[in-house]
């Protein structure tokens, strides 16, 4: 269990560091957000340079903003900036690409600053602007972020910015969240606190990036969350995965494959075991039972004996299979495996809401509809899922409502 | 939570089943145990059909056994019988084979039955011979069973059979159970209970097969367990990932590779998100942030942008990186997260004692260590992991001691 007021005592401690002391935010950064809404607009998510969809409309917003932030994550960084319109008001823009492409992001970056931030009718940014950080990779990426942009860094607290933009998500924009109805099998928008005698808290964060971390969150502030578990079976687990067991070449030909496939053909049911119709161990025949538990003899009763080793016959081997089908079976199991984890955390601490975020989700189907499943399975319909519209944009959102730090300060 | 008294109850309303009525075994059938020990013969583990070592001598048991035991799993087929020594005595031989080759497997019952079991003096099959079945198997290959060996069958509940054989093998088999001593990194064999006071209960008993089964235990007798939980993220699991992404032929294989890989080569490390130096989030640089989380941007950072979707690309993608390195990555993932939710399970019921158990440990090494460690790292040391020297053999041990029952009851 890990008490975030202690990692920022040792954090203090580095001297390299002591430039950039937390600014706790009890008081986040204030945005009108009379009038905010989610903007629908037509997109394509295939294109990571491409507006991400969901700009939040923030008509009544008149101030001038003064900052850019991003979340550099261990597989996708996302940026968060405010762009006025002519009119009046303006959107916050969303957008996100992969961290392997550090350099087009860092280009990316320049080009928001040139055409968002320059001084009114001078084509020069304005020396105010401040780029606010998260994310590893801001610590990772730092001197290259301050060689390559003309402007000063602030670095912030991953899990205290994930809990910002959570909240800030939660109690500022209308229609962000939204559950899964299994029984009519459709999402639905909700208000959170349902009942005005309620309050948000608590509940578990489940941000699901490459890797999980688990946050148990009490209240507004600093002192309320403490990180109480994680997982390494993440997204990076299932991208990593079938970037070698398929043909695809990003993460949504990958979530387009699942939504096509039968795991039933690689993965192992209680039914294959127990022979069909009958009910052994009071689990349905159709519960997975292991996954990707016929693949083994599926490789070996072709061949019917062992092959010699020297051959690379991996390939032939994959062919045995359905892509499809390995895609689904492995974002059944990376995604029950979450839910199950996540079920015994907010048990083990009394949460009865538990809030998937992350870019993992990226809005999927079958994500989301096995993660509710199995909150609702495990808890025996005593807790419940919520989503998120700006799922992968909490730590980037928390950062932008982040104080800048005046000069004297920093 | 599956209470198996219910399933019980459930089970006698199947009328094909009735014949099969459960003993309940709360009197296991006696086997002289005065002076039992394990046998340290040299072996082979890979050929399955050789004895699995471990045979277990009983030097003053005398009796006459009219029975042979087996445990047919969604992997593994395991078989338990009692052949006597001439001098005297005799031995419990184990072994077992992939249930893929299921006629190889009743072949080789055939066979027990032809040398150990025949009228003495004449080559003919006891007809008081019985089959006692336990594990999923015995119901999907039941007629399979029945038609080509010439004995009754008796099938039994597979919970049951696990914990009976647990139990005898921890009360009963001296040098059994070990667990692992991170400080020297060996084993360490111990008598359970460690002391005059405590009883052996209670436990929490992780079966881990092709999937995983977690059983809280608080007494002897069928009322006193319950299926708590499970994963499917099993030894099926990881044998089929690495069917296809190894050109290893047999478990074996697998775990020799994964015993010389180095995970840090596909793992994204905590480290690698933040770099070097710098603990962010009270994690070790090298603890696993995401399992298999630099295969993705290594696939595609070798070609810098997409390719054709239509050609089959794979054994390139998947030649980027070293078997032996993947074997080790998947197997950590598995077994550490089988020990996150057994410590949660743990946690949850207030239990101290966790033994792992099941084909998936094969005694190696990495897999032991990774469970201990798991256990003691999520316990902060207040939860103890145990092993088993006859790990796999829970089932089949199980129903070897229990009680056949007579030609009138059955």
């Amino acid at each position: 269990m890990i008490q975030v007021s202690s990692i920022r005592k040792e954090r203090s401690q580095s001297p390299t560091d002591s430039v950039y002391v937390h600014n706790h935010c009890k008081n986040p950064k204030p945005l009108n957000v009379t009038g905010a809404y989610i903007v629908h607009d037509e997109n394509d998510y295939r294109d990571s340079l491409l507006p991400d969809t969901k700009d939040i409309a923030l008509p009544n917003h008149t101030e001038s903003v003064n900052e850019i932030s991003i979340d550099i994550g261990g597989s996708l960084s996302k940026v968060v900036h405010f762009a006025k319109n002519k009119e009046g008001g303006g959107r916050l823009n969303f957008y996100k690409i992969e961290t392997s492409n550090i350099e087009k992001f860092i280009a990316y970056l320049k080009e928001i600053m040139k055409v968002h931030y320059h001084h009114d009718g001078v084509n020069e940014i304005n020396e105010n602007l401040t780029l606010i950080a998260t994310g590893g990779g801001s610590y990772k990426y730092y001197e290259d972020l301050q060689k390559q942009l003309n402007c000063r860094i602030q670095k912030e607290d991953e899990m205290e910015c994930l809990i910002i933009g959570l909240d800030f998500f939660i109690s500022q924009i209308p229609n962000e969240i939204f559950y899964f109805d299994e029984n009519n099998h459709t999402y639905v928008e909700t208000e959170i606190p349902e009942s005005e005698s309620e309050t948000i808290y608590p509940y578990l964060l489940v941000n699901i990036g490459s890797g999980v971390s688990m946050v148990k969150v009490t209240g507004s502030g600093p002192d309320n969350f403490i990180r109480v578990g994680g997982s390494s079976l993440g997204g990076g687990t299932l991208w990593g995965l079938l970037s070698v067991l398929t043909t695809c070449n990003d993460f949504d030909e990958m979530l387009e494959m699942a939504s096509k496939g039968n795991n039933e053909d690689v993965d192992l049911l209680v039914g294959d075991i127990y022979g069909k119709g009958y009910n052994k161990i009071g689990l349905k025949s159709n519960h997975i039972a292991s996954s990707m538990g016929k693949v083994f003899k599926k490789v070996f009763r072709k061949t019917g004996q062992s092959e010699s080793a020297s051959s690379d016959n991996r390939l032939e081997r994959l062919q045995n299979f359905n892509q499809q089908d390995i895609a689904r079976s492995l974002l059944y199991a990376v995604s029950n495996n979450i839910g199950q984890i996540s079920y015994l955390q907010a048990q083990r601490y009394g949460l009865d809401k538990i809030y998937f975020a992350g870019s993992y989700i990226r809005n999927h189907y079958q994500t989301i509809r096995t993660l509710s499943y199995a909150i609702n399975f495990w808890s025996e319909g005593s807790k419940k899922a919520y989503f998120l519209k700006h799922e992968g944009y909490l730590g980037s959102m928390g950062a932008f409502l982040k104080k800048e730090l005046d000069n004297d300060n920093a």
